[in-house]
């Protein structure tokens, strides 16, 4: 993988073109020994070749556009203009082409990026395993041999980047759904502030804890990409010395059920951090124990949206994400109400908490990817699997924060990530501090 | 009454003291003849007296704070440190004092301002018409014989300013209840923009509705308080000429069922204006049918924050009130989450359409005040009545916008408000239009 700020700088100095860079990835897509066929729903081969060959032409008339001829990936739950979006599912595969462009693929575009195809999900985006039953599961890059799960629910998105079909990956996290997939498959993958990024012509999961997030190479290909998406003019990040950053190891059940590759590398981890001359503290939140209970609004929301597709086609859902939106079938608006109160609340307590740190810091996930096989044998193992794989990731979706997940596994092993997370706005800070952990793993 | 500017000017010419004006407004308040057992659930006249001594001294020293030494009176859902919030009701009467001041007592402090008592209001705020069977209802200060209703629900913040005791009110407005009393009682009312405005420390009628706003002889009052509640600094209205002003005549219901005087003092009111050399239009808003329909969320919510309440204390309410919130109980989370998006949606209608206005015009209320006892003496006359009052201010607050009541009645006459209205933030724009047209209805 070349982070992108590489291929820009190559395309600008015309050793290679986006024709050629949109070819190659094109050829990875369509190699039918590859996870092509399961990392999009939806890919055009001619119309990016258009595209590309466009953005060419325009660098050589001295068009410079912050992503221009960048072959980026798109999830199937953005409208894009003349296309169905289906959202991983087969009931809205008839649905109308979409009439205009979502906001996010607007801002891609008017980048210079170039779209190279819509990436598979989880279906409606509700689970962070990546499954779907309708158009295959594309398998992690590590230990393609025994089909490890990519993580969901933007699961093409990351197999996308990893199997050199896109540069970059443009997805949605309401739970976990851009870092799961990122730690998962040993890429960076960004949760901006949701506010950041405008939600129009986007299929809703939950709207109070919808966003949407890079997955790439690098942090540094994330701060580019979030700054389209939320439509900043990109500045470098500066990462100011470890020794002048604090980080809070936030305790608690996210360090518990930790399988040994993640504890192992969480420690290694943060020992390097340390050498590095970082201060840590430990970080007790006392309302860390309120979140899961508080965090059952998302079922109710995503009923909303879905329940007149539910009454005539809920048959034709994959049923592990049915079953889910379902539970807020008889959410009370009060108790609704209520939990958005105690969110708030919670949310106040976690900024006064985490106002001295450059960022808290957990490990993504509990676990490595398990095989695709074992969670498909077993509803038990699926749910398990789910509720472990979001336990981390979705306490900042309903912080309404920031979160940045960066590999932390030593090459050749299981990926495993390390999130970064902090409350709303303070994006940059964690990816800066990102960057400078970035720095010394990539030392090691 | 006297305008908040010039008290403020005699007191730094030192013709009067603050605790002159404060003795004046407790005598009014304390005079068996008058409303003042009505308007007020609590009063501490020596500590008012204290208060506006101390303010005495340090404008002595050469302290000049934007409020200082002004008697203002708030509303009974406002924590005061030291004193219960009772909202109108006998169920809280015995609850513990409050700990700390709400933020908008505390700004009111910072500024300087003298707390003159809590005032009476609609139990828990829910209703336009200001009746309470408990602490007895405040007349209009019009045609006091037949005993009229002051309006609701900040019913004592209007009747406060009218008898003279206090300069100014605070009230609270969910569905009207700053500007339905401004209007029945000929005072200005002023809903701001509501995330303007800090909301800790109050009772809570609809979390997603609530606003706080002054209850004043003046627009400029009501801006000088305006900047202080918002924690901003006060810069004097610009009021450009009415002949560079366009206003936009909303059309529809919101002119249907006008009583004779409200009607004629409307259609006056845009005669003069446009004799003025302002430009209008009249405005079809299409989603303005859609918005009582969506408008059904104020009692989900106020049952979220009831319910407990309602179980333990249910028949110490006014039937009135528990009948309105008891109307929520049922709702389930998924309808109100449509509801929201749905305002999500005419709102942004409504952006579009109001943009090229400096305000949007109807009337405030459709009627003149009825007297109290024939509201009194049936729930139908009650609800009809409630519906009413309610039914053209309730939409600005549905619209997440800012709203101003004015009077344009003639003196003598039955008071009637003109409102101006218009999107979130554009606060001042409609103040500095309401003080505009204020001028020209003084010059008649």
């Amino acid at each position: 993988m070349t982070p992108i700020g590489q291929l820009l700088d190559q395309l600008q100095a015309r050793t290679t073109t986006s024709v050629e860079i949109t070819e190659r990835h094109l050829n990875a897509a369509e190699d039918t020994s590859g996870e092509g066929a399961r990392v999009f729903t939806h890919i055009d081969a001619d119309q990016a070749l258009r595209e590309a060959a466009r953005t060419d032409h325009l660098r050589e008339s001295g068009t410079d556009q912050p992503l221009l001829g960048l072959p980026v990936s798109v999830k199937d739950l953005f409208d894009v203009a003349g296309e169905v979006t289906t959202a991983g599912s087969v009931v809205l595969a008839n649905a109308a082409p979409a009439a205009k462009d979502s906001s996010v693929v607007a801002r891609l575009r008017a980048a210079g990026a170039v779209l190279i195809g819509r990436t598979n999900m989880t279906e409606f985006a509700y689970s962070g395993l990546g499954l779907n039953p309708h158009y295959g599961t594309p398998a992690n890059p590590w230990d393609r041999a025994n089909r490890r799960i990519p993580g969901g629910s933007s699961s093409g998105a990351a197999v996308s980047v990893t199997d050199l079909m896109a540069a970059a990956a443009i997805g949605t996290d309401t739970g976990g759904s851009v870092r799961i997939p990122a730690a998962l498959c040993g890429l960076v993958g960004f949760k901006p502030t949701a506010r950041r990024v405008p939600m129009d012509g986007i299929v809703p999961l939950a709207r109070s804890l919808d966003s949407v997030g890079p997955i790439a190479p690098t942090v540094e290909c994330c701060a580019r990409l979030d700054a389209v998406l939320s439509g900043d003019f990109y500045r470098p990040l500066e990462t100011k010395p470890l020794t002048r950053m604090r980080f809070g190891i936030l305790q608690g059940y996210v360090l518990e059920g930790l399988d040994e590759p993640t504890a192992f590398a969480f420690q290694e981890a943060l020992l390097a951090i340390q050498s590095a001359g970082a201060h840590t503290d430990p970080v007790h939140f006392d309302a860390l124990n309120r979140i899961p209970a508080s965090n059952q609004t998302a079922a109710a929301e995503a009923f909303a949206w879905h329940r007149n597709l539910l009454e005539s086609s809920g048959h034709r859902y994959d049923p592990h994400v049915s079953a889910r939106i379902l539970h807020g079938a008889g959410m009370l608006a009060a108790d609704f109400l209520d939990l958005m109160q105690a969110r708030r609340e919670i949310i106040a307590e976690a900024e006064n908490l985490f106002a001295p740190y450059d960022a808290i810091l957990l490990p993504t996930t509990p676990w490595i990817a398990p095989p695709i096989a074992e969670l498909e044998a077993s509803d038990d193992a699926y749910f398990h699997a789910n509720g472990a794989m979001l336990r981390n990731t979705s306490i900042f979706n309903f912080l309404d924060g920031c979160a940045l997940s960066i590999p932390i596994h030593r090459p050749g092993t299981a990926p495993v990530g390390l999130m970064l997370a902090n409350s709303a706005g303070l994006d940059r800070q964690v990816l800066e501090a990102g960057a400078a952990i970035e720095a010394i793993m990539n030392q090691r």
